[in-house]
């Protein structure tokens, strides 16, 4: 889908919701709805048949018109402010804007700069990010590429022996991420974790220079970035002999990502994807130790919509793209996590039910590591 | 200075603007008042004695308790709303909230919260931001250290003849980051700018595959990451034979970069620090090809307060530490940057006055790759 095509789907948001323009001062927004990728920048996108207004400051007067060739390019500093005065210009009388991105000190500014004009600012806020949850095929095919790299690299760690005991959690890291950017990464996707023994049971932990020691788990969460869009997965390895707690949550935490995964169809209940997999290590007694969300959409965003977890509203929708990510951390013993990233199947269609996908709504597995435990 | 010593300073401000306690969602401002770096939490700090409370959720039970050991911990998803009804339970009756930081909706959500309660919700931006202006001793060692593995990193790609024809702008850029983490960073500062020929006359351009050549400007921005603190500096080489053209614009930017560094006293205006470096470049008519702003703060953020343009209202402070960073971008041809990361010298006192240097305002240079042009 082109950029002026997603810009055309905001058009009919728009209009659906009375207003005459919106005003789009999230970057990631901006980026999906324009290419535009400066760490400054807004985008006024109309109602009606007039195209798009990208703001941004001169540092970026020559990427701007290289990336969103088809749009006026405003060079100005403030930018929401300007194209909401733009907007007053143009005639806009009510003015969509992004009300869980702007700051309440933002919202002075735009209201100033609207004083005694005819222009009504209006709060809409996650209309952009509701678009983006469907992902189309040019960010399936991006997502896909950055979750190969993911794959590639940690699959020529193993195989190097990389992942042993003696190193230390940094050297790991590092490893890795070298490893992606060799696979085709841009980037990383967000800051490794590399967390070995005790580490393993901080769900959050950054890589130190802690030592992996025999007998530790270690889990690694990593992603890889391609042309913007992330890739999100978790494998949790043990460095030999494993002891029997050990492989008790790892089959419990691989039991339940099943399950997570198994729920994962276009319609469900958010709360029942977590509650499919999150049954399971309840009724195992370790319902405590697992203290956060199944997962989460991903895309130009590490997280973005949908959420899922015990107390999300909504349903997943077809061609989203989410993580199913359940953990047991037990404290100062070590954790496991095993995360994978998955693109929810399209409804089942008169063409798709003969093809060879029995149901039509198997999920689309992208990261695909090996999730048997692997005794390093 | 510890984390309760500058809660301690908050606790001032508090007072002195005549609140009860300070609601702190922005995470960076958390994490200088109180240690803790997960990527979800809020502070509340009271006016009177009373310790602050750290809002997280369950995946960083572990980390915060680690991170903030002297402070009370409550797991919440929705960290400011709970620390809000907080506030409310414990006698609060003016809380300040960061309204640069907050949105309009997360307003909505704290007002919702503390309907029908005696609670106030009063404006304070910015406040935790100025306290971070001027630096502690423990901060300007940490970003000493930053700065000191930019260089070193940079001295090593250069000595091993890593800036030459032939290679891409990626993989010059990939060998300095990696070498940044060898000298001991423990991430990179931001997205390293490696900008070759054309591509050096954009201001912010991301490494391509376009391949380094003889006669090329190659502009290098970068910087390192150490416990949380940035640095911050870039240098422009020729790909010898160097030019008339390059000789001059070279010469320009040296020129107006040394003019920026020796306005540096504590007191100057920041316009007219600004304008101490941009005069020489607007009199030598290239003013419309010096298209951003002569500097910015450095610290916990790689842009935070001041910020040093044509516009920027109040004065630069003693201890703060600031980027002076002019350029000129000549599109189509070629561009050069120059930047330094300085800390603004104290005030002369009767002590200070008596040591070696000759005035006791001489900032001092954290960067310090020579700026001399370099034919490679």
């Amino acid at each position: 889908m082109t950029h002026s095509q997603r810009r055309d789907n905001l058009k009919s948001q728009i209009v659906a919701t009375g207003l005459n323009a919106m005003l789009v001062t999230d970057l990631i927004n901006v980026r999906y709805l324009s290419g535009f990728t400066g760490s400054n920048g807004a985008l006024l996108v109309f109602a009606d048949e007039r195209d798009a207004v990208l703001a941004t400051d001169g540092r970026y007067r020559t990427q701007a018109a290289q990336q969103a060739p088809g749009l006026e390019v405003a060079i100005e500093r403030s930018c929401g402010r300007y194209l909401a005065g733009r907007a007053a210009d143009d005639g806009v009388h009510k003015l969509g804007f992004e009300s869980h991105v702007v700051t309440v000190d933002g919202l002075d500014a735009l209201t100033g700069e609207l004083e005694g004009r005819h222009t009504e600012l209006v709060r809409a806020s996650g209309t952009v990010e509701a678009l983006r949850e469907v992902k189309d095929a040019g960010e399936l095919a991006l997502l896909r590429l950055a979750c190969e790299a993911a794959d590639a690299a940690l699959a020529e760690l193993v195989a190097r022996g990389g992942v042993r005991p003696g190193r230390t959690e940094r050297e790991v890291g590092r490893e890795l991420e070298g490893l992606m950017l060799d696979h085709g990464a841009d980037a990383l996707s967000f800051e490794t974790i590399v967390a070995a023994g005790p580490n393993s049971a901080i769900p959050h932990h950054r890589p130190t220079d802690a030592v992996l020691e025999a007998g530790d788990f270690v889990k690694i969460d990593f992603g890889a970035l391609v042309a913007g869009y992330h890739s999100d997965m978790t494998r949790t390895f043990v460095l030999g002999p494993a002891a029997d707690w050990q492989l008790e949550i790892y089959q419990l935490v691989a039991e339940a990502q099943r399950a997570g995964r198994e729920a994962l169809r276009p319609g469900a209940n958010l709360r029942d994807v977590d509650a499919a997999a999150r049954q399971l290590i309840v009724d195992a007694g370790y319902g405590q130790q697992f203290s956060h969300g199944l997962g989460h959409g991903v895309g130009l965003e590490i997280h973005e919509a949908p959420g899922i977890g015990a107390t999300s509203a909504g349903t997943l929708l077809a061609g989203s793209v989410v993580t199913v990510e359940p953990g047991v951390y037990l404290s100062g013993r070590g954790g496991v996590r095993i995360e994978d990233t998955l693109v929810v199947a399209a409804k089942a269609t008169p063409e798709t039910s003969t093809t060879s996908r029995p149901t039509g709504l198997t999920p689309e597995l992208l990261t695909r590591f090996p999730k048997e435990l692997a005794i390093l």
